[in-house]
């Protein structure tokens, strides 16, 4: 067993004796939202929103982008479990940032058939915007949600709104 | 503004306010380790798991399931940012166990052209043996990588080591 997965269980059993079990939470998330962020080390989305456990859903993929798979997941979130509100926050000094697709397919040595995209961005401003068009354009997302766009900063720990991401 | 956003917003202010600008953190995590887990709201693998901001990579999606774009993410994660870890972990009493890909192919009244693969699972362990086997056998995932099975048991807080899928 590797020196990371010891303690990983050694928090984890201090965790479960600390753990209340009164609370006996449900699935669905008391504060009807989800976060979708970077899976990026230095974020700890509980920890600078204030999430409490059973509060919110937390979706988290490199660089925080609206895929296939995160659609399937904002669907369930908002259908089957009842979200309203979806935050969306990328942050900086996010390696999708600095990379572009082509250089990521060159560093795995993949030809130009079997290309994938790496969802890599330029802009992260103009990253969480179209991540918000392609959430409030898709057929089965209602408009009743609502969906907000935030930049943590990883140098101070804010949240910064992105602004024309209400016009979207 | 949201009721939600505000509280967000204001605990924001409050982690930014102690925010230790001294660490620096950089992008590669420290542990060398990252976590795929599901958007479950009672479930915070910081938490849970033991870990500090600038970490490990924390991936979460419906179901902790492997999907094409968890793929993406832990490709990135392990050749630009230098993790040898996976752990993979599902939970107890998950929306993605209660519900086929056809019940909620019929709540969205998706009709058989237009079918999406909800990445539903019968049972826990097979879910996390099978998530494992899809990795292990990648083209681009290196058989140096170590990836482990766990199940996170919502009612206790304990995470219980699925046995077989280190023979994956």
């Amino acid at each position: 067993m590797s020196k990371n997965l010891k303690e990983v269980l050694f928090s984890n059993k201090v965790y479960a004796n600390n753990f209340n079990k009164k609370r006996n939470l449900k699935a669905p998330p008391i504060k009807k939202f989800a976060i979708l962020t970077c899976m990026d080390a230095r974020l700890d989305p509980a920890k600078f929103a204030g999430l409490s456990e059973g509060d919110a859903h937390v979706i988290r993929n490199a660089g925080g982008r609206v895929s296939d798979d995160v659609i399937r997941s904002l669907l369930i979130s908002y259908k089957l479990l009842g979200t309203k509100e979806w935050l969306i926050i990328h942050h900086t000094d996010c390696g999708m940032e600095k990379f572009s697709n082509s250089d990521i397919d060159k560093i795995f040595n993949i030809d130009s058939k079997n290309k994938i995209d790496w969802l890599t961005f330029k802009n992260n401003e103009k990253s969480i915007l179209q991540d918000i068009f392609i959430l409030k354009n898709h057929p089965l997302v209602p408009k009743s949600i609502h969906i907000y766009g935030y930049i943590y900063d990883c140098k101070t720990g804010n949240l910064i709104e992105v602004e024309e991401s209400a016009k979207v």
